[in-house]
């Protein structure tokens, strides 16, 4: 096991009825600004919840912060808050709001040109603003962690930040809320916090038993709640099974002390970029040729989920091997989630433009051992059509 | 799945070496006390590192916090807390020492009687010293939870008591530090971390899957690498998976939405306090016992123990639930903890004064239903023998 550091002050509210707890997470005094997204929120009822669960606090207001949160629509947001001096944010949405606020709340407080805090991946990161979470699309896990990842639609770049200062304060996770999801959303945050755990745990063995076993222990929840979840949409367990997966699959726990891949991850948000693919989607078409490409340097652990989550544990080390990548893609399938880019429309002109962006972004080392040239991508890509 | 909140500030710094990074984790200012217990740490070095990786720092310090830690040892170091206008507490080795120095933290600043810190479970606290901890024997969790379990030797009362102002700031995880502990405190933290993570799963279904697969990663992980410990001392993986197992078993995470059962812990607290029998062999004394007794009510529990914990799929239901009992009886004995109270000496006597002890410190009603009554313990106990 390697060292490490483990550090997660984020406080969860989880299950029924906790958003009306909010306002013993929210200093008194506070200017909040409440950031959604479309607007669902205001349709569906949860707007009017959280104003109700903070009677006499100064509330405003932004929406309209988009999947794949922008930029531009960030900066406007910016704007609002310096205006107002809000000292406060409360993010009411899915991974894409959230981030968005995570992306505010830095940019608010700092001098200098906004863009850096993403071009250094938050390293100039000095101050951010407090800020909390109702989450309303379980997926990305920016809940619970301290991560984000915002999309400059002008040059088409798509890029993660972190910083120790972008823990949300607090999270209420009432699995309620996810109910009137459109499966297709459900469908895209269960390959999401998948291939989250995916990218923590099927890379080479490191002797963290623990690591794996939760890991794996999150994949076989994920392969036995996903599906219910679309045909069963109101079973509460079932929704609350997902949400605490997809906060546990990257919050940090399970990465700790042992190597993390994060290509297949890279490799889709260029697709999104380029093409505005959902990022569930494009996890989904790159994630099993990733697996089949860099069977040879992953042949160990890859036997070891053969086994533990998919029980294969007959045939030859190759045919367990294909076994469980068959296993892999089915399983998105069998959640309305295709496999390949042409079911998107997706042709091979896509491929120079991928590699040219990943070249551009510095993403030229990917991987566990930074062996994932942007050559290896053309061919696992290739796999992909 | 049950509503629940969760919240865990301790950060953790895990792996070789990391004493060094000790100062960056306390204020220059600070004037520390080093809390420690029979001195093990100034024969093996570990004091000496501490010292070393803290230059420039006002340290005091204040050794002999025993096993059980007792009120009366704890109160003397309350007063050279307040006597010195110490700031920073800074305990250096186990869940006793750590534990103490909780108590040690909130005394220091509570008005009025100290020991009703204890009797009313930490209710009363108000404030406490912060506090970070170097851990030298894994087993209690305490180095990333906000619980305590304190002795009165004058009244053999030994109570726990929580309260969220008791996490540690930081604790320091450095697995070859367990390297020259005897065999036989390992063995008794590894039974202890087994039975607080047992604590926390074999009670009744509650649909927590994640819950129930972190549990049962951590029960496969200590029957892995347990007996490892015992027969490879200096294997340092083995060490930290079991390191990281003894935290991550009582930091809260497995038993979140889930119920949560505790009367082993309770039964075995009195056996302690009456007969100073180790925490760890208590409860490889009584767990066995208790499951056998309760058999019914855990039945479901026991049968997925039994199937994912063991393996054990073959027989009917009351045959896997036997076998199931006996391989954690095994389990235990293999690490050279007996599991009988006569192989400690105890005979049938302890019986009526546990009860007793039981009745006078309100623990009526134990368990998960809170139906585990002083009759049914005494039945449990008469299994013991």
């Amino acid at each position: 096991m390697k060292n490490f550091s483990f550090y997660n002050p984020t406080k969860i509210l989880f299950g029924k009825g906790r958003i009306q707890d909010i306002a013993g997470e929210i200093p008194k005094e506070s200017k909040i600004l409440l950031t959604y997204g479309g607007g669902s929120i205001k349709r569906n009822g949860i707007f009017d919840e959280v104003m109700e669960a903070l009677p006499g606090y100064h509330i405003m207001e932004f929406g309209g912060i988009e999947p794949n949160p922008s930029y531009e629509t960030l900066m406007q947001c910016v704007e609002v808050v310096r205006k107002n001096s809000i000292d406060f944010l409360l993010a009411v949405g899915g991974g894409s709001v959230i981030d968005g606020t995570k992306f505010i709340a830095a940019a608010a407080l700092h001098e200098g040109e906004p863009w850096d805090i993403v071009k250094t991946y938050g390293k100039v990161i000095k101050r951010a603003l407090p800020f909390g979470t109702v989450l309303t699309l379980p997926a990305t896990g920016s809940e619970m962690n301290n991560g984000a990842v915002i999309t400059h639609r002008a040059s088409r770049t798509k890029l993660p930040f972190v910083h120790p200062l972008l823990y949300p304060r607090f999270s209420i996770l009432d699995p309620t809320k996810t109910y009137t999801l459109p499966p297709e959303q459900i469908a895209n945050g269960v390959v999401d916090t998948f291939v989250h755990v995916i990218e923590q745990y099927l890379t080479y063995p490191a002797n963290g038993k623990v690591q794996d076993r939760f890991a794996e222990g999150l994949l076989l929840t994920l392969i036995e709640e996903g599906p219910k979840a679309i045909t069963q949409p109101m079973d509460y367990d079932v929704r609350a099974n997902l949400m605490w997966c997809a906060t546990l699959g990257l919050n940090g726990l399970i990465g700790v002390g042992v190597p993390q891949d994060w290509a297949t991850h890279m490799v889709g948000h260029e697709i999104t970029a380029l093409r505005e693919l959902d990022h569930g989607k494009t996890l989904a078409v790159v994630l099993p040729a990733m697996l089949d490409i860099r069977r040879k340097d992953k042949k160990e652990k890859l036997l070891q989920y053969a086994g533990r989550v998919w029980g294969l544990e007959t045939g030859n080390e190759d045919e367990r091997i294909d076994a469980a990548i068959l296993k892999t893609r089915e399983f998105f399938e069998s959640m309305g989630i295709p496999t390949r880019l042409c079911d998107y429309n997706i042709a091979a002109d896509i491929i120079p433009a991928v590699i040219e962006q990943l070249k551009t972004h510095r993403m030229i080392q990917l991987g566990e051992k930074m062996d994932v040239t942007p050559e290896l991508v053309e061919s696992v890509l290739k796999k992909c059509l």
